[in-house]
């Protein structure tokens, strides 16, 4: 898997050259740790990445889930597969170690699972929903639900799932109808039609903790009116075994463009009115409890797709080296050359590059500030921490998912013809990184909540925190001569982005449709801009190992950012004119006029 | 169908509103015709779109074309319905009426076409290639070969291919190998092996007739050996009947992501010695008379684009009207509304019309080239047109593939989720446009021939004359004060690109290869350009038709040209700049550095 060593040597430098994570170790959290320790994790998983994962990449696609008999069927060889991740404890990665984890920081274990991810994601997202559903109850849960459930969630006795979206609300969670009657002897009678749920239903565990949003009796209308609740499939006993059935039923599977191997499932809660469950958290809080898992699934799938943006980059890469096609002279009896010799082939692949590790930068910068949130020095430093991570979850998970696939469409396009076969594995890259701009929040919906929300929150501290660590690195790159240029041009960048943003959170409060109308549009130029300051990073970090064996490896960085601040973030200038111009064409348009 | 209705009544605006193709009938050739000929033609194709084509979309898809005992079978379905299209004359409608043709023009014909691309882009394929074929012949064939084939292609008892692809040659036509040698009595023995032959082989006709490309013994290396063989499946008798087969072997099909439905073969020519063909014309002139067929089917390829973009934009824009989601206000007691209100899905909507309908209107204006190349009135007008047609192939090909995805992907989003599955056609369109960016010729391929050979071409003789075409227009739309401020935007626009374009000729002599690097993204602008251009005569159009009945239609038609005029042309600015300062990036790269 050259592919997977490459994206490891990546991950390598983001972690330990650009990032420094290694000065995490210094927290009493994370003391028992060291750069080696962080090496092995990642050793581990990148084996079983490459002998586990990869090989079940194409045969998830080929053979999608099926319903026989009421119940999911999957390809025998994912559940042998799965054990292995979770026999090495990585279900387990972040938690403490007198649970059972590697107490490892998120930035790190957030690594390690961006390896299963670029080797198959499908098979790594049943994993990760479980996860999430063990921080949720880490956090929110009574002692006796930590007890239940979360030693099964971490061995993989037990996989979970976040249970949102119903027919008649998908990005519109206000609309939610499923309810939650309490019982006379303890408990909530749930009744509801759930909708794309992920992880659904399978057979790779003995049960699935479902987290349910759901209305208690006279709960408020809209969002202010869920709460949460623990669904098992199974009910469980008090010794902790699995007992009757839930009444939780497959009523049907999703059949998907691409990520076919993760089912996707129709769920009918309580038609028998036998399905109980159990609070989670306060009443009528439940969205904001599930935001946490929510955001968490975001900066997954931001790692998701700039690691499919990577496959696709490494593949194409090497079919570029080895394919010979066309000549560098128009003589036809001079040698043909390898297609990397083409300067459009080289603008294709500098472009994917520039996504994928610009991009997955930019992730593990948000796991960083996850880390930091908890572990930081001082209750300031942690609070704005988490106030960054905050602002830029919306990037990273809607940035990454629209350029990834950028990337995965130039994979396909510089193998031509081959890539559009399915003997090539660049046409799936592109048909599973689709799901990325919809599944966990919309891009559209990423945007409200940047440019609606977060930009402005707390009188927009953490967008002027953020402006403090641009200005470090501009200030630092000046240094270097041959950055001089870069940090310019992402300070001019950055001051139209500060502008911008000034303009529209003044406008906010007067003409909310009117500002918020090109939001997406924001969104993608913040997500450049951001991009570009983490490119000049990775170029501070890789020009000062330009003398280090590893040369064509740093001075690919350097190229690829050259690429990103002469190709891509010029193109931010045209947006920002746009933005400011509040043009009424979206908002005053006739529905009839379409 | 109500898309196939709204597209239909969006070709009647464009060839007769915007372009004005009733003048054609003044011409000799067309003096039978009127309107009202061209209209019934249309409504034919429409029922036949309607009935027979849009029934066999996801079928085909979903039912690849497989290989038994060693011949290709294709889902039952797709025969009879061709032959309806056969029945009603549409392989002859541009023929002679002396041949049994219907003796409509290019634009009146490729509109009908379109209709059958908008409702099953892959049945139609079998169709069109018969046409290019026919048309090959028509043009270079001798009276014999004329009298062979041309009937059978026309009514379909015989289907065409065109055959250059080998493994070794994708876009490097000069490393073709195939031969031809002379055999002692009379036509050549050819042996060649050939991949990705779309409708290479099937059971939908008596017998196939492929143009293959292929070297005469002692041919001059590149593409100036290259000479054009007609090798039929089946050897014609005498009397036309099909005799033996002709040693053309089926060695395999390719799998693809998306147009499945059109058979896409490997063949082996001539693997027992006893594979016999006839040149068609001269000797090493191959690859020219090829390029007659190559240009035609681009502009199919351009017309497939967009007719898949307004597909996807017709599906999104019915379910953005029905699917209610989400608020106008903040109050979770309000009512939720259709998406449509949404401003996000509005940009969504107004950028797939824009690229949809602007795409198609280039499409047409180059086909009403073709035309004006056979019966201008002058020979200096007929001349023009066709170095008008020349220049902007490669632009409508590659232009209207690339953004006809940008669509399809914007389809899906509409949709969320819902767009995701299989169960609504949107990710179909999506896989099956993938494809236009690929074959006749990659975009990459298109930009070198654009920037390479045709805007220099005779002193920039075309681009000139486009120019006074894009200032009548502006003009024109001077004299209409809404339309004022668009045309000085098209003004400067138009500027910019022909500063751009004569710097990066004055280069090419002196530097081909830095002149050329970003020939990619100088097709990009020229398109944009030039398809405001054709947005601003829609606006024309428009205006002037804002009293009739059909108000809606007219306004959609301005917002969209102000869509264009916003969000698209100006983005067009940053990439004039990276043109111009010929930046050495991808050309100065070493290898190893990626």
């Amino acid at each position: 898997m050259p592919a997977l060593s490459a994206q490891r040597r990546d991950l390598d430098f983001l972690l330990f050259d650009m990032l420094g994570v290694q000065g995490l170790t210094r927290a009493p959290r994370f003391v028992e740790h060291s750069r080696e320790t962080f090496g092995a994790a990642l050793d581990a998983a990148q084996e079983i990445a490459e002998r586990e994962y990869a090989p079940l990449n194409a045969l998830l696609d080929a053979d999608e889930p099926r319903m026989v008999n009421g119940e999911v069927r999957l390809p025998a060889e994912l559940k042998p597969a799965l054990a292995k991740a979770l026999a090495a404890g990585f279900n387990a990665a972040t938690f403490d170690a007198d649970q059972g984890g590697m107490q490892l920081p998120q930035v790190v274990a957030q690594s390690c699972w961006a390896l299963f991810k670029g080797a198959c994601v499908a098979a790594d997202t049943y994993c990760s929903l479980s996860i999430g559903v063990a921080n949720m109850l880490s956090r929110f849960g009574t002692p006796a639900q930590r007890a239940t459930y979360l030693g099964p969630l971490l061995s993989g006795r037990c996989f979970g799932t976040m249970v949102l979206t119903e027919p008649q609300a998908g990005s519109a969670l206000a609309d939610v109808r499923a309810s939650a009657t309490p019982l006379a002897h303890g408990g909530y009678a749930i009744r509801a039609q759930k909708i794309f749920i992920t992880a659904g239903d399978h057979g790779l565990a003995e049960n699935i903790v479902h987290l349910v949003l759901a209305r208690l009796p006279d709960a408020p209308a809209g969002v202010k009116g869920l709460s949460l609740f623990i669904v098992p499939k199974y009910r469980v006993e008090p010794d902790g075994s699995c007992g009757a059935a839930n009444d939780v039923v497959l009523a049907g599977l999703i059949h998907k463009m691409g990520s076919k191997g993760t089912t996707s499932a129709l769920l009918q809660f309580g038609a028998q009115g036998a399905c109980v469950g159990e609070l989670l958290g306060e009443p009528h809080q439940g969205l904001a409890c599930m935001f946490h898992m929510m955001n968490e699934a975001r900066i997954n799938v931001g790692i998701a797709a700039t690691m499919l943006a990577a496959a696709g980059y490494r593949h194409a890469l090497a079919y570029a080296r080895e394919r010979v096609q066309g000549r560098a002279s128009a003589d036809p009896r001079s040698n043909p050359v390898p297609i990397v010799r083409h300067a459009d082939v080289r603008r294709m692949l500098l472009a994917q590059k520039a996504i994928a590790e610009g991009g997955l930068s930019l992730c593990l910068q948000g796991a960083l500030w996850a880390d930091e949130q908890q572990v930081a020095d001082s209750a300031q430093a942690r609070d704005l921490a988490g106030a960054l991570l905050d602002l830029m979850t919306p990037v990273i998970k809607a940035w990454c998912a629209s350029q990834g696939r950028v990337a995965n469409a130039l994979a396909i396009q510089v193998l031509g013809g081959y890539g559009y076969t399915r003997d090539h594995p660049v046409e799936q890259h592109y048909r599973d990184n689709r799901l990325n701009s919809i599944h966990e929040g919309t891009d559209g919906i990423q945007a409200l909540d940047l440019l609606g929300r977060k930009v402005g929150a707390r009188g927009g501290e953490a967008l002027a925190a953020l402006g403090r660590l641009v200005a470090s690195t501009i200030a630092q790159s000046r240094l270097s001569p041959p950055l001089a240029e870069l940090a310019a041009a992402l300070e001019r960048a950055w001051g139209e982005l500060h502008d911008t943003t000034a303009l529209l959170v003044r406008e906010l409060p007067r003409a909310p449709q009117l500002a918020l109308a090109n939001a997406s549009l924001y969104l993608h130029v913040f997500g450049h801009t951001v991009v570009a300051w983490m490119w000049l990073r990775q170029a501070l970090a890789a020009a000062s190992r330009l003398e280090s064996p590893d040369q064509a490896f740093h001075q690919a960085k350097l190229a690829a950012t050259h690429y990103f601040f002469r190709y891509e973030l010029p193109q931010t200038r045209p947006l920002h004119d746009l933005l400011r111009r509040l043009d009424p064409l979206l908002t005053e348009l006739d529905d009839a006029v379409l």
